[in-house]
């Protein structure tokens, strides 16, 4: 095989097509088989019935030389993929000891028994290569027919992931020749995409033809991407020239690199300075530590949190004082402050954050509409605070907080100027 | 035409396929499209590219009867659905003063002129039906081809929403005779799939053939899902048959209907029994209440939450004795226990919730491994405890914990039984 392959998803569903769950399996799986140069080129989505199934397998190899099938491989009656596929290869089920064995201890060490539905798990087809799932209990399957491979896969994405990792990705690296190319990526925080571009198109406009960017938005941040073919091996050098002039035009508004998120990069401040952290939340309730603790080793800088969803415990646990509360109300400067410097002193920490928000739907008034969102900072040198005002949609008022809180924490660790406007 | 037409969607763009967008849209048609009773069978995407679009197209119609396409419908080049349909239904481009008329109108309202490549928009394949877009500056395109109809519509969500609302789904109602599909979920909890389909095989073997049964698993959850065409106008009667059955089998195991989220069930039930709710968090860093406070309304009966991640905040903030901490460790019956009973008084609450543990990937020890976690519901009748094995994956654990929690709490706010392990 000399040429690079060409990949198509395939995912089994009837729940992705009435439209129940949103299919972020093939996104995934799209985005790690890009980064290792396979593209695709087709993305296909069947429910639970076998015609429609072999139709779509009949079309997947016919076009394309890898085919990455999800779904459809529980022990419930409409789940068809491993009948289909032994069908469709001319194969027939065999009972595999291993998978048996590993069936055996999956369950023992949850305390349970294999049941007569699991069983069923243990027959694979005999012309398959069995993809061990130490994460779950449907075992992967690859088959390989006329030079081209399938690949079936359980569709509970933490499965899939593993399977893919540790079986699929290394075996397309090493079966076929994929051009090396070299991806290299830059977050940034608080920029409009627009005004991004606007600022980077004198230098986008003089990127060598080699070099190729890509704006990534997601709600409130923008990844700038660089790629390259590394076809003389330079291709590293190349990248690191563009990036100093990237840095050179974007300078501390450059927040991570390559994947890193948010949390990531304040986890990484912190340790660094052997600093610590502590949050009061209010309308984010939780939010922002659990972001911030999803990082594993996080509670090397995160020392806790009290979400003071009630005046109550803003009271008594944060000690905002009675007066604040009834003269200008939860949603103030003054209270955020108080909230963030309290919690600095109860929870022991070098830096305090305190949010308090209308997340909405409901709660607005004229004053302070859905989306008003006062953060305050307390830091070793002194208190900052900013009213925020996002939209009317619950979930993205809490997210934009947590992101405008922690990048604004970053700058203040960072001795990055924030402006006048934050300091009392 | 009178059987039931099914569907086919068919997204066009690059972005999709190297996973840089998610595909929202197809989601919203499909579960707009079953609403109305128009199943859909296939969900394809492919990029810009000629022949793929063609043989991705030639697929749909020969498949299926309705064949919905967004995207790919700009003013740059890349775009080239336009392009394709008018050379695969023979047809050629005219202009079209009444969208040029629209288009001009659009660009004056908003102080721009209309460009050359604005201009191209106004040419239209000559033998389809155009759908004005009043949202944007695409239109909209539908062609009728052999008894099937295919519609072109930009990629947009807004647009495209605004389109089919306007134009397509009453096009789509007048001309075929739509049998309305009725549908009931139940949402279970901590019941194996395999084990829910052993316990329900003698029903769902004799379920009339009008009713289809699906099992949506999801990490620790299973839905199930009955629906029926509701042809003799007697659907739901039916399905509130087999819902009776079902409800004899699992009983108080149903937690929830047609959607609801297991913290939707919790504020439901916490509000009409006029409860109150608070955490202290330690493994979850706050996930529990994020997931509680993501349901608007919540404030209604949560309190707030003490994330205690470091040993120091249990302490101090919620008064677990030092000796505890240092013969069993955090990570204990006893520890939880008086983190539960302690967050009880001091958030002023009817019920609270702790949960400690080792989230992982690291942290673990042959005593207590990577996935340990234990919790406690500290409740007007006392306090229960209950340690859980989870797996390795960090994120998972996170949430298991949360489902378990929540899931318990149910019980014992409704008085069913959970078993005397619970018990100290």
């Amino acid at each position: 095989m000399n040429k690079t392959p060409q990949a198509e998803i395939l995912n089994i569903g009837d729940e992705i097509l009435i439209g129940q769950i949103v299919n972020t399996n093939a996104v995934w799986i799209a985005q790690e088989l890009n980064k290792r140069g396979v593209p695709v080129k087709r993305m296909t989505t069947v429910g639970d019935t076998k015609t429609d199934m072999v139709n779509a397998l009949d079309q997947a190899i016919q076009h394309h030389d890898i085919v990455i099938i999800t779904g459809g491989l529980g022990p419930t009656k409409d789940d068809l993929t491993k009948d289909v596929l032994t069908e469709y290869f001319q194969t027939r089920l065999v009972f595999n000891e291993e998978v048996f064995e590993m069936l055996d201890d999956f369950f023992k060490k949850r305390g349970r028994t294999l049941n007569e539905a699991n069983k069923t798990q243990c027959y694979v087809p005999e012309a398959c290569t069995v993809l061990m799932n130490y994460w779950g209990t449907a075992p992967g399957m690859l088959f390989k027919n006329k030079g081209k491979i399938i690949v079936s896969l359980p569709g509970v994405p933490l499965e899939m992931k593993e399977l893919m990792n540790t079986y699929v990705f290394p075996y397309i690296e090493t079966h076929y020749p994929l051009p090396p190319i070299l991806h290299r990526s830059y977050l940034t925080e608080g920029i409009p995409e627009s005004e991004l571009m606007m600022r980077l198109a004198e230098w986008e406009n003089n990127l060598p033809a080699a070099i190729k960017l890509a704006y990534l938005p997601s709600a409130g941040q923008v990844t700038l991407r660089l790629s390259t073919l590394n076809e003389n091996g330079n291709g590293l050098a190349m990248i690191k020239e563009q990036e100093d002039k990237l840095k050179s035009i974007l300078g501390d508004e450059i927040i991570g690199y390559d994947g890193e998120t948010l949390e990531q990069v304040i986890q990484r401040i912190f340790i660094e300075k052997q600093l610590t952290l502590g949050t009061a939340e209010s309308c984010t309730g939780g939010y922002i530590a659990h972001k911030i603790t999803s990082v594993p080793g996080s509670s090397a800088y995160f020392m806790g949190t009290v979400v003071s969803y009630h005046n109550r415990i803003k009271q008594e646990v944060l000690q905002v004082n009675e007066q604040t509360l009834k003269t200008v109300g939860a949603v103030s400067k003054e209270t955020v402050i108080q909230m963030a410097e309290h919690a600095r002193s109860l929870l022991h920490t070098d830096y305090a954050i305190a949010v308090s928000g209308i997340a909405g739907p409901d709660g607005g008034s004229t004053e302070k509409p859905v989306g008003t969102v006062w953060v305050a900072w307390a830091t070793p040198q002194g208190t900052l605070t900013k009213k925020y005002r996002f939209g009317n949609d619950r979930l993205t008022n809490i997210h934009r907080t947590y992101q405008v809180a922690l990048g604004v924490l970053r700058k203040l660790v960072l001795n990055i100027p924030v402006g006048e406007s934050f300091w009392e």
